[in-house]
């Protein structure tokens, strides 16, 4: 990853940030969506949108209706942001309560997929991020449903990744106080599938099948 | 809540905005952080922090050395956008692939909150959220505590809410395809508690003791 300019990143940001692709790939992997901002008339939007990771790019796709779409396909700046919460840090004192999280922030511009065939390919992509091993057992992707939809594109030049892990740093006059401190960790879980209506009758797909448990 | 102008929202967002007070509150109320988006030298920067509701405000805070604090307390315009996950919708084909989600968008300035009592409140506020019927068990906050971090409070003016439910909306020919289809749920849970190392042989506080079980 070649580095942002420093004087585009936060000081925070910049103390703490990790550049190393591995650390951002798992973020990007394990996320299901990113809040992507953009400036329009000199003011900020943001939207989350679901996104998948392919190499040294992230990809995301909308209506040909969407604003937001349209606004962001000419190539305009935009800032991507990633974040998974991993624990609540509690310490002795509200001053030195944090989180545990891992971040990505990235800036960059779209470009736009034209071929039908990279289109496909990157939904393939995404449905297969989203439920992994899924799309070759659903009904295939028409040509129209893909004329339907933009899909963009983002390289991965100018992102950065933003980690806290650990337990809570109080003051040292703080310790021996009888407060409990430590930290409650976050897990976000898939839970049993819901057939719909028309499915009720239908077996599960081996790729949902470990999904198929009480919780 | 008053409604955001016409050409400042993005055209599928209208269409779903929902400005329910209650809906807006229950969504505030159950994230654990907010993406802050604001302009700099006209491009897009987003950063993920903790926030917290009380009546029709929501509250940030963050350190005096931090950049992004420092931008945003003059006032400038930002987006805020805060999304839960609720559920995988898996259609019989990847085109109606969606996801069930509640979030909330925002704009508005900030106003910097000035006096010792107010922001000390605020943190109370936080704090309690984040871990609910903490704030009395802790170390009291000091003055210079207070003092070193900034406190910023935006009115809940322009906020409306998206929220999809409900099963996925497959095309009407593909229902009888022998394709399972329907919701995979996500859930966030707390964990068991982590304690410190100075911690081990403290007992849990009564506000955490719920979550002292097998996972």
């Amino acid at each position: 990853m070649s580095s942002i300019p420093e004087h585009l990143i936060p000081s925070r940001l910049a103390k703490r940030a990790d550049f190393n692709k591995e650390t951002i790939y798992a973020i990007l992997d394990e996320a299901l969506f990113c809040t992507i901002s953009y400036v329009s008339a000199g003011k900020p939007f943001s939207i989350p949108t679901a996104f998948v990771r392919y190499g040294d790019k992230i990809y995301i796709h909308g209506s040909v209706g969407s604003h937001f779409i349209r606004e962001i396909e000419k190539g305009i700046p935009v800032c991507i942001s990633v974040t998974l919460m991993d624990a609540l840090v509690v310490a002795r004192s509200a001053f030195h309560h944090s989180i545990n999280y891992r971040s990505v922030i990235l800036f960059g511009n779209a470009e736009k997929i034209e071929k039908l065939e990279d289109k496909s390919e990157a939904f393939e992509w995404l449905t297969n991020k989203i439920v992994p091993g899924s799309w070759n057992y659903l009904r295939p992707i028409k040509e129209n449903e893909i004329n339907k939809t933009i899909a963009l594109v983002f390289p991965l030049d100018e992102a950065s990744a933003k980690v806290r892990t650990g337990m809570p740093i109080d003051d040292e006059e703080d310790l021996e106080l009888p407060i409990w401190s430590g930290l409650i960790p976050l897990k976000t879980n898939r839970l049993r599938p819901v057939a719909d209506p028309y499915s009720k009758d239908i077996d599960l797909p081996t790729h949902l099948a470990h999904l198929n448990r009480e919780d």
